[in-house]
């Protein structure tokens, strides 16, 4: 390349009032800044954020915390060393998900490998939809989806796309499964439409609901179907579900079957679902966002026996496998292309029929996002490192601590009846800021707290924390 | 806190065959291996990234860059040296989306300040659906958004939400109209209601269409406006189309109008198509996803005059201002609520009602996400560092820069005989990896290259440098 680069020096072209020469953002001017800055995120928000013996939260109640934190956007900027002292803030005051005691969410714990993955991505900014933007990326998102399809048992491969979340994943399900029912209905729409019905069961997460709503079709025309005290889908009382649907003159199209429920983690039968799906002609999607973690385990894979019977999975990295957030794929059994003809518009600046590699490799025209993060890559890099061994073995790990946990609370007097003062347990817990766990009400009994034990921060002596810190916050209750 | 911290050197307490004694993950034993990769983050892609001497892509097919990355998953891991290669590799092949001569896509350069809120957003794992697990990024995302309703002109405030792109604030937009023409389908679905009809221009984002088909309207029920010579919508063929919509039995429910198209860049005239909104009550969506960054700018937010009577509006800080990405808000004009109602599922173990702080600050129950990324915090911490001058100037020279490259465009012969090889030219400066540019088709018109200069590592020398090398790369054509 024969450039000089760019010459600053001479004088300035100014074309409508404003000079043109030159870079007006040069990094090597920013590369203290950004030295620093590094600094403090690896010793607050990773080593700190990470250190059993500091806070899992600094809680402020929101007026407070928007008065230190001086939200407002002005005309002028700030120096330097202002803008590091803000960074500092939004880390303190941030809850740490990745300290050893945040068992509030389906996520916790931190992964270095994923972590760097993460800021090689956002330093990069690709976008997936293209090989020629995502050349590295768009090609690990393939290999991340196949090893994934594998471990479903489609041993023949499949198809899929990384999105923006579980909740997304089984929205594209919802309409996949509308699609395949009846292709009309992307060009027509659903008003010259008979009434479609779908199945899930009780315990099933809130985004199907959501799904519905958004695709047009309705939460009444979700079918929930009940669960047994554990929390499965009872497959009699699906069938029966589908019998009366169609007596009504509903057209049923799919079920939502769910490896890992959000509040019981339970996991519907697969098998006996996938036989009333096989016998109705619908599409059967299973939701193992948070379950399907399981499959990479020999102990425990059983819990999804018969998924390779899905026409589609919805599953999340960045749940038990530890990838950052967020990492999620959406994966579907068909190879005939149904994925792309049912989402694709063939924009024609984007996805150019006469370019000079196989177009095959652009991802983009099956999703419904236009750019779209490479987040496979987050989840690749990590199994590079760790191994599929290690991760089975993090994943036995975690079902193992939860039953240690449960074994312990049977032992522990008093516990059940903590039932009714959760609201007042966690607002204490967050105040100390000695760990979190979030609760929640379940069908008939009053709130309680769910574990999540996932983190690989987290080991025996957290758990024990957990039963004398609850006991501690609520022995005056 | 009394706890004494992880006891990690205690006799083994085994459950399940599982050793449960402290992490399996400390930090503090890769704190040698991040340093390396941050660092390798800086010199590769950051600096290398955005210097001009380097080059844009190094190009690679596809088959030999599998070969390239080893893409395999596999049984156990590989060693911090290996995994540092593996990241250097990834940075290598992959596309400089930042680099000065990227002029690719809607986004390009690198803003060190968002960078940092991205790398901070990426260890600390946040979720902004509550303020319990978000505080610091509610709040963010809130005043973020107050502020570019403000530059909207709402000066009583509004509604919205950060989101996965603009594709999906379209998405929202026609989801949110639908549900404000008819509540009722949010539980009933479409398949008795009346055919619903939209418009936009003929010049619009693919998205709208995407939206159409995903949300059970019908791609056959969007209505194409006729756009005038420079890609503006032309407000008498709204009138009419609506009308003959009316006169089908059709249900018109919303007018998208385009603030800044994808290919041309066109501005819809939105005072007038207000106005017919006005007259047939239609929602008013405004997709400022790229032209957005106009308002900022006292010189240019004419484009978008009338853009306060809007409904809705989808703009994207992470196209001209710079921010990370992604980084995608829709903002809503109404202020009861509508948003909320639209997309509430209130899911009893997410937004529970009987919490200790006011959970007006929970934003989840307006998502269709479940976890969403605090994507607010990149153009915060962007904009408190550079202040809202630096960014209007910034804008202010993206667009003279515009006009100087059409002046030389205008100066330079053979320039428009360049059209029908401009597949020819990509390749061959795809190889050499001097630069990107893309090209597309336009309704009649044959291939040409559309140039983004956004960026504020790019000058008036790499315009120069775009004429010469586009010239060089295609005079033997």
């Amino acid at each position: 390349m024969a450039d000089p680069g760019h010459p600053v020096k001479c004088s300035p072209v100014m074309v409508d009032g404003v000079a043109l020469n030159g870079p007006t953002v040069n990094i090597l001017d920013s590369e203290d800044f950004l030295q620093q800055s590094m600094a403090i995120i690896l010793e607050d928000a990773v080593k700190k954020a990470t250190d059993v013996k500091e806070k899992v939260c600094e809680w402020r109640p929101p007026e407070e915390l928007k008065e230190l934190l001086d939200l407002e956007l002005r005309d002028e900027g700030e120096s330097e060393s202002q803008i590091l002292q803000r960074c500092r803030d939004a880390i303190r005051y941030s809850v740490k998900t990745t300290h050893p005691r945040f068992f509030n969410q389906l996520f916790a714990g931190l992964e270095p490998y994923s972590l760097v993955a993460s800021c090689i991505v956002e330093a990069l900014k690709p976008s997936a939809y293209t090989y020629e933007v995502g050349p590295v990326f768009t090609l690990v998102e393939d290999a991340v989806l196949r090893k994934m399809m594998e471990l479903v048992g489609w041993e023949e491969g499949g198809d899929g796309i990384f999105n923006a979340g579980g909740s997304m994943s089984n929205m594209y399900a919802v309409n996949l499964a509308r699609y395949h029912h009846c292709p009309d209905i992307k060009q027509l729409g659903l008003s010259a439409a008979p009434r479609l019905v779908l199945f899930t069961s009780q315990e099933c997460h809130y985004s199907i609901s959501k799904a519905a709503a958004f695709l047009g079709i309705g939460t009444k025309n979700v079918y929930k179907v009940p669960s047994d005290e554990s929390g499965k889908m009872i497959p009699s009382a699906l069938e029966e579900l589908i019998k009366k649907a169609k007596s009504e003159g509903a057209v049923p199209f799919m079920v939502n079957a769910t490896a890992g429920t959000t509040v019981l983690g339970a996991f519907d039968p697969l098998e006996e679902i996938a036989d009333i799906c096989g016998e109705h002609n619908l599409w059967l999607h299973v939701d193992a966002c948070w379950g399907g973690a399981a499959l990479i385990s020999k102990k425990h894979k059983h819990l999804l026996k018969g998924i390779h019977r899905a026409n589609s999975v919805a599953w999340n990295p960045h749940k038990m496998m530890m990838a950052c957030l967020q990492c999620s794929a959406f994966l579907v059994r068909d190879k005939t292309g149904l994925l792309q003809r049912c989402y694709s518009a063939s924009a024609s600046y984007l996805f150019q029929q006469d370019k000079f590699y196989d177009i095959s490799f652009d991802t983009g025209d099956k999703s419904i996002q236009c750019g779209r993060k490479p987040d496979a890559f987050k989840f690749w890099l990590l199994w590079k490192a760790v191994g599929a061994r290690q991760l089975e073995q993090r994943v036995d790990r975690a079902l193992a601590m939860a039953r240690y946990l449960a074994d312990e609370i049977k032992k522990r007097e008093g516990f059940r009846l903590l039932m009714e003062v959760a609201p007042v347990i966690k607002e204490r817990m967050m105040k100390v800021g000695s760990m979190m766990v979030g609760y929640q009400p379940h069908s008939d009994r009053a709130n309680f707290f769910r574990m999540i034990v996932i983190s690989p921060q987290a080991g025996k002596a957290d758990m024990d924390f957990v039963l004398d810190e609850i006991h501690n916050l609520g022995k005056d209750l």
